[in-house]
Formats: structure tokens, C-alpha cells, sequence
């Protein structure tokens, strides 16, 4: 699979020079590239502890992410799934130990902890102090004799980091660190594999399948598992964890591999939130990338029981925003729905002359309904007639339910009745269409200027403009010439409809979409029914 | 593709309880679920003006992750991909809609206009102030009449929300909301799909392939262009954004559209930073994921030419973690690698009968070359003898550089040569062991305590305890022997080795990987080697 590199080889060093160069002096890099790639806090006080982690990369934002004020000094970088030499990391230790000394925090992977430990020999003979710690946290196999580090490497980065910024020494920074790596507890699963750089890429898992107790480098996890839901998957995980989260409060870490969308994060960790297979689960770090395998379409879950100086140190903020910070679990908070989703019904009122009106613009609909579905066949799907006259049967029926006597609130009153009867677009511009109108007429402007703002907020909201080949180009015109009469009104939307036979490129509205050829000669449909309203009004109340 | 969901029609509501249970009271929904999905602050007042955002989900970490403090003031969220309905919006407005009145930011799409559009109609009824803007940063098609909204949005509901929540009213921040979308201009490119939830996938996108200008709703791109490299991929995009680039400061928004490695994403940083087809970049938000379109394998690029004003309201600080900050674009810091790497030669001394001794040790070895060979071909690839005969051949060659007079220094110079001479992880093991003695021996411990504490370094290291069938289980009785007499540590040693082969289930190293019965019955052969190593001497210095 593609993927957004330019080489192979030169990938970790392209991508942490990006990040540098956004870290605003915050880190930088020694100058040793390609075979030494170590990233280095720029704000550095050697008098402080410093913690130096790494090892091969594809886990991002692990580590250099998590380098900074409250966690990490340095991060040794080795390529895609590869330890770093011993060389890059006495590098690390060199460049930023000083009198406290240092901790190297090491995921339990032999090459890790053989080249992390002959460094930390090598650094040694300089008199620097170097603990080093490894981490076990992956409880997949419960009997495995070694078991590697995963996510639960965040939890010892973060309290020894809080610890080592506050000055503490380097035994008690690491008693702290060997704490944690005593007391937590992983697991992982994943429904692909990950794509690593230049390597086919391996299908292996089955569709309906899962695997279960999978390491961070792409390696098989030690169970295929059948999958069905995320209450499912997350129950599974838990139901291993149970065993190592002893009593207390505890912290989870919810550890996105890669891959996993955000919703599908956020659905596990409600269905973790919900679960009650793990007691006293108070707090949570996540749903974010912490230690991924790339692409890897997965999570897992690291369960940390905590003693209240760990959580405080948990909780201590730190600027890195690849952190995702350890909050408390909390019942989603609800508020009340507000009042107003249902809309105030008008007070019916009667005036004959608006009732025939309103009735006399409806009918002029239902004449129209055959032909204007003819018209819009050529360029649609055949239903602007149908759809007009529903309308206005919907309308006809409703006439004695309407306030007829207050213009402004029968405006209001009929976008309503529309966005409850008409579908589609066509409803709900018309809709607010009359419901703009009658905003403009309460707030006192002439009818024709009430007509005109409800018909530029159409404009805002539908988007279309004169032009366009719709019901605008017949409407505008119409509207202007309004004041001089009804039958200058008509005119001027007829020649707009006919006009719109004209406009064989479409700019917005279905029409859009359709060849040009196929529009030549034909009059919008949304104009042509403009036109036969203002025609039929005209004629009507001409007689 | 499986996904970790329960159900497409729960997955929403879902999400949305898991994000409110980590939001710390600071996020609320409203209590209409499924049909109404509105996210709001808790925090808010209503003497300001509210944000309110939202559409189809799918996403994330738009629009939940951007609501808070100097963003957004609530999300309406849709099915995914589906635009919310009108009454939705409208409880969203009413829920956080004060005397200040409302701002809707919509992405330019028929379904979120019209709905966003008709609920401000209604929300006007009821006398709040509400104004809309429509973001149509796409500029894919130059002359597609309806440009689509995508990432650019960002920036609207950050410069609008540091404006409102400096109390600016609603003119203010709408005029600043459309300057922003007059001047913003975004491309996504992508190698991928993305997998909508109860859908089945499409594999448009051939091998070699990239899709150029694409929507967020996995629409396909106007283009299928060739794809080579994440440099020729940054120069495309950015080739197609420098017509609306404009001159004057810029930032870029490097957006993750959600399938993509944090990896690839640096990478494609680097390009943009470095690339000249924009001039003045000075600023970045991101790489993150911020407009995604569920698990696309793409990214976008947002360009927004900024006066002083904006790029301040782009840096305020916000609380919401899923907003990566603005940053300024800088050249990688470089530091020199630090002094030490090369390790100090030591410096020769002469000692006849140290010279002796350490030749004798080679020479066993060299001796035992092909037995060693032989036993480790049971369980392993046959090379422990050659391996430790190669080291022996390198420590005899180099006895006449070795610092012979000084016995903390030659334990360090042993290890220093083990490390470059001999491969594999039991050179490094075998390093660190000299290393670690010359140490101890440095501090002023006796012979044999020194052996003692290298043992224990290559235990802590290396992670193997007595009884795991290593050399351990020969090496840790000879040291507890030896203080007795060299006769005496070379018994336990053989007894020690002896009984490796009994262990038949190998807890460490290679052999932990071997099936049982391949083991039983031979020696482990380091520690037939150890034991090899302190008969011959006893047998030797006897004489």
C-alpha cells in the first residue's frame, strides 16, 4: 500500500525534522544523522533527572512526543521497528545527563535492552549515573517469561517525568518508575495488521476475527479471537486485565494502535466507561495515539492501580499535546431539551379576502402540476409539479388554521405549514423563504420589501444567484417590477422563465449536474412555476 | 471492513457519551437523543456571542473536540455524513443563544445549509439575534459554482471564537468569520477510500494512484493523478493552492484526514516547510487530525493569509486538546553530538602474568570451538563455539593494546573489544558483563564481588535468572564457589551445566523459542562454555 514517504531510509529522519521544526525551540536534534537520531529537550536543566526513552520508531507520537517539561529529556530513535545502535544511545545519555544522573526507560524488546544496556555500561565509565528500567507491561501470555512493553510505557514516562521535574533523585525517580512497571497491566486488539514501510503487506486476519494480545511491531497477536461489537472486544480485553488490577482506584489508559477512527475510540471508551467487569476504573488517559504500530487498526488498554501521589503526578500538566492528560470518568453531563423546538401555532384568524388569495395561488399550482412535471423531466426527475401541488393541497386544507388577519404571522405561519408538508429542498427554501418575509414584515417594511429580504436570504442560504437557472430568475425581476403592478410583475417573470431557456450552464440547484445539451430550449422549472403564479394572479385579479 | 461499533445506528449518540465522560464537566449534551445529537459548553455565558457548528459526523475530532473556551459554543453532529436536521440545529441555537445573539458556521453542503438556514429562520422567530456563514474553502474545481467546505473551516471557528469570547458582538465576529472565508483556500489529496460504517468499501484508487481534490464525505476527487512521493504529493497541493495564496504572511493547516501515520504526516510537514511554490508560510497549525473523513489515507492543506490581528487570535491558548496550536515554522534545532562516543583507547601496560592468564582463557575457548558448535546445533544455529572462538582469535590479537597492569581498566578494555569484535546479543551481553566488572572493581570491590555485580547487570539486562538454561546457571555457582578455590568453582560450574540439561523449559534466549523435547538432554552450551572455561584454568593454574 502507498503510502506518503519518499524513502524507506530516509523516513525517520524527514519526519523528525518536521516535527522540529514546528517544536518552536522547544527541541532539537544532535547533529549526527542518519545513523544517530536522537531528539533532545532545547530547555534542559542537567541539574534535573532526565529521562531518556526510544527505541525503534512506528509508534508515534512515541516518543519524541513526549518529550518535554514533566516527561521526557530525550528520545533515541531507531528506524521503522528497529532498535537504536548503542552508540545513538549513549549519544542520548551524554547529551543531556548531568549531575542527577539519568533514567533510561526501556520497553522489554532484547534489542532494546541490550543496546540501551551497553550504552548505559559505556556512559557509566564517564561517572555518569545511569539506572535503567524495562517494561513488562503486555499480559498477553500470562506464563511468557519475558513480556514485552507496550502502552503501559506512557504511564512510567509520565509519573517518572512529573517526579524527575520536581527535583526528586535519581533512586527515588526510579523506585517510582519500577513501581508502576510493577503494578500495570496491558493488552491489545486489533482487527488488521499494520503497513510496514517497504514490506508487503500481510492480510493474515480473517474477516469476523480479531486478534487478541498483539506486541506493537506488526507480530501476530497470541489469540484469534471472533469479533462482533465494541462492547464485545472491550469486555474481552478487560476480562484479561482483571486479574492484575487489584483493589483501589485505578487509572486506564486507552491506547489508540494507529488506525482506529475517532468515533470508534469514543464508542469504546463508553463501552469501558459502562463496563463492570473492572471495578473503580475513576480515571482515563485517552482515547488518543499514544503507542501505535503505525496504521494498525486496533487499541489496547492499560489498567494502572494508583496511590494518590501517582495520580497527582498523572495529572500534573505538562505542554505536550500529544498527552492526552488523565481525567476522571464522569456520567455524561444532560441538559433539558430548550423550549421552542415546538413551533408556537398560530392563532387562526379570518379575512376572506387573503382566504381566496392563498387559495387562488394554490390553485394556480394544482392547474400547473402536469406541465410543470413535464418541464423539470427534462432536466430532473419529473416531480416540481407534483411536489408544488402537494404543497398546495397541503396549504388549501389548512386555510381556516391560518392567521389571515395578521400578514406577518401568515407569512411565518405558511413557511411552517411548508417545512412540515413539502420535502426536499424545494420545502425547506420555500420555507424560509416565507418565514424571512415575514421577519422582514414584522420588523415594518412594505410587502414588496418584505418579498425582496425573504428572497435574498433565500439567496444566502440556497446559494444561487440570478443566472443560476433558477426560480430567482424569474422571482427577482417579478419582484422589482412589482410596485409599478401585478401585470409588470407578470411580464417581467415570464421573460425571466423564458430567459432561463437560455442559460444552458447551470450553476447551482440539480440542474447543475446535467449535461448542457440536455437543458438548451427548456425553462427552468422552479421559473416557469414563478411565471404562472405571477401570470395567474395577474389574470385573476385583473378580471 | 469490521469496525469496533455496536450498531451504525448507535454509533453516534455512543461517541458522543464516551467524549462526555472524559470532558470534566466542562461538555454536555442535550436530552433528545437519538434524533437530536447537540454537544454544548457548560462553562458558557450568554453575554457573548455563541458558535455554533456542526453536519454529518465522521469527522472527528470535528466539531465535539473543538467546542469550549475560545472555540466553538456547541455542536450540532448528524448521522455520519448525514446532515442534522432542523430541529436539531435549532435546539442547539436555542440551548446556548443569549442577548448577544448566535453565529452558524456550515460547511458549504446542500443538506447543512438548508437545515442550518431554516433553523435560524426559526430561531429569528423568536426575536435571536442569528447570523450564518457558509465555508466553501475548497478549491479543487476553480470554477465549480458550489465550492465545498473542508478544513479551512478551522480556521473560522478559531478566529471567530477567540473574537466572541473576547466579547466582540455578533457583527464583529461575522465579518471576521467571512474574512476569513474569502481568503482560505484548501486540497486534500488521498491514496485511499475511506470505510463508511455499514457500507461496503470501494477500491477506486488504483496502485500508483491518488485522488486530487476530494471531498470529506469519501466522494471522489476531480483528479486521479499519478503518485510518487510525499515531496511530489506536498508539490501538487500546494502548486494548486499558490493561485489563491496571495502575498503577506500565511499559515498553513495540515490536516490528517484520518488514516494516515503520524509518520507520513511529519513528512509531509517537512515537505510543506521546506517546498518554495508558497512563499512565507510562517506559520502551521497541525499535523493532526482536525476536519478527517473517517479513515481516509489522506491529508489536506489549508492556506490562510493572515494581517496581525487574526494570527493572534489563531495563537490564543484553548483548553481543547484536539486544536494543536498555531505555530511558528523553524529551521530544526542541531546540536553537535556530544564528546564521549568515540570511546578513550586505553592506554597498554604490560603484565606477564595477567598476558598469561587472558591467553589462556582464549585458548580454551579456541579449544572447545567445535564441541561448543556441536551442542548448540541441538538447540540453537550451531555458532556459540565459533562465535566465542572469533572473540578468543580478537582478545589474543589485542593483548599488546590491553592496559594489562591495570585490572579495572582491562575489564572495561574487554568489554569495549567484545562489543566490536563480537556479534550478536551475547557479545553485547558479554560487553556489558566486562563492563560492569570494571565498575564495581573501579569502586573497590574485591575479584570476585566484581564478577558478581557484571552478573548481576547482565541478569537486570538481559533479563534472564538462574534456571532459565543459560550460562547463568553455570556462571552464578562458580562465583559463590570461587572465594573457596578455582578446583571448587570449576565443580559447581560443570554441576551447574550438567543440570542445564534437565531444564527443559528454556525461559530465556534463543532456546526459549524451542520445542522441549529438542532440549532435553544437553547442556545449555553458555554454560558449557563457562564451565569449559573454569576447568581448564583450574586444571591449568594447578599444574
Amino acid at each position: 500500500m502507498a503510502q506518503f514517504i519518499n524513502t524507506k531510509e530516509a523516513l525517520v529522519t524527514e519526519a523528525i525534522d518536521g516535527l522540529l521544526r514546528t517544536a518552536s525551540g522547544r527541541l532539537a536534534r544532535l547533529d549526527a544523522y542518519p545513523h544517530i537520531k536522537v531528539v533532545v529537550r532545547e530547555d534542559w536543566d542537567k541539574c534535573k533527572v532526565a529521562l531518556v526513552s526510544g527505541g525503534g520508531s512506528g509508534h508515534e507520537p512515541a516518543h519524541v512526543g513526549f518529550i518535554g517539561k514533566g516527561m521526557l529529556t530525550a528520545a533515541v530513535c531507531g528506524d521503522v521497528f528497529a532498535s537504536p545502535s548503542v552508540d545513538a544511545v549513549l549519544a542520548g545519555i551524554l547529551a543531556v545527563s548531568g549531575p542527577a544522573g539519568c533514567l533510561l526507560i526501556v520497553k522489554n524488546y532484547t534489542g532494546d535492552r541490550l543496546n540501551f544496556g551497553l550504552a548505559a555500561e559505556r556512559a557509566r565509565t564517564y561517572g555518569i549515573k545511569v539506572s535503567m528500567v524495562i517494561v513488562d507491561d503486555d499480559v498477553a501470555l500470562p506464563d511468557l517469561p519475558q513480556a514485552r512493553g507496550v502502552a503501559g510505557t506512557l504511564f512510567v514516562h509520565k509519573i517518572a517525568g512529573a517526579l524527575a521535574e520536581s527535583g526528586a533523585d535519581l533512586d527515588t525517580v526510579c523506585a517510582a518508575a519500577k513501581r508502576v512497571i510493577k503494578n500495570v497491566a496491558s493488552i491489545g486488539m486489533s482487527l488488521d495488521t499494520c503497513t510496514v514501510p517497504g514490506s508487503p503487506r500481510e492480510d493474515r486476519i480473517a474477516a469476523g476475527k480479531a486478534e487478541l494480545g498483539l506486541g506493537i511491531h506488526g507480530e501476530s497477536g497470541v489469540e484469534l479471537v471472533d469479533f462482533s461489537t465494541a462492547l464485545d472486544s472491550m469486555y474481552v480485553v478487560l476480562d484479561r486485565l482483571r486479574p492484575y488490577a487489584g483493589n483501589g482506584p485505578k487509572v486506564a489508559l486507552l491506547n489508540n494502535l494507529g488506525g482506529t477512527t475517532q468515533l470508534e475510540m469514543a464508542v469504546l471508551l463508553e463501552e469501558l466507561a459502562k463496563s463492570d467487569v473492572i471495578d473503580d476504573i475513576q480515571y482515563l488517559v485517552g482515547p488518543a495515539p499514544m503507542m501505535t504500530s503505525l496504521d494498525m487498526r486496533g487499541f489496547s488498554v492499560s489498567i494502572l492501580p494508583v496511590n494518590n501521589e501517582e495520580l497527582a503526578l498523572l495529572q500534573s500538566p505538562v505542554a505536550m499535546s500529544d498527552w492526552p492528560g488523565c481525567k476522571m470518568l464522569t456520567m455524561p453531563g444532560i441538559h433539558p431539551i430548550p423550549d421552542g423546538l415546538t413551533p408556537i401555532k398560530p392563532i387562526p384568524s379570518a379575512d376572506p379576502k387573503t382566504a381566496a388569495f392563498v387559495a387562488q395561488c394554490c390553485d394556480i399550482f394544482l392547474k400547473a402540476e402536469t406541465d410543470l412535471n413535464a418541464l423539470d423531466a427534462q432536466s430532473g426527475d419529473g416531480d416540481t409539479g407534483s411536489t408544488l401541488a402537494g404543497a398546495a393541497r397541503a396549504l388549501k386544507d389548512a386555510i381556516d388554521r391560518l392567521p389571515l388577519a395578521d400578514l406577518t404571522q401568515l407569512y411565518r405561519a405558511i413557511g411552517l405549514e411548508l417545512s412540515q408538508t413539502m420535502g426536499g429542498s424545494s420545502g425547506v427554501l420555500l420555507a424560509i423563504f416565507f418565514s424571512a418575509v415575514g421577519d422582514a414584515a414584522s420588523s415594518g417594511m412594505s410587502n414588496v420589501e418584505a418579498l425582496k429580504a425573504g428572497l435574498a436570504r433565500v439567496q444566502e442560504v440556497g446559494g444561487a444567484r440570478p443566472g443560476d437557472r433558477t426560480m430567482i430568475d424569474a422571482l427577482t425581476p417579478a419582484l422589482d417590477a412589482l410596485p409599478d403592478s401585478l401585470a409588470a410583475a407578470a411580464t417581467a417573470a415570464r421573460a425571466g422563465a423564458e430567459h432561463t431557456a437560455q442559460i444552458v450552464k447551470a450553476k447551482a440547484g440539480r440542474a447543475s449536474y446535467i449535461s448542457e445539451d440536455r437543458l438548451s430550449g427548456y425553462n427552468d422549472p422552479g421559473a416557469e412555476a414563478v411565471a404562472l403564479l405571477f401570470e395567474g394572479l395577474s389574470k385573476h385579479l385583473a378580471v
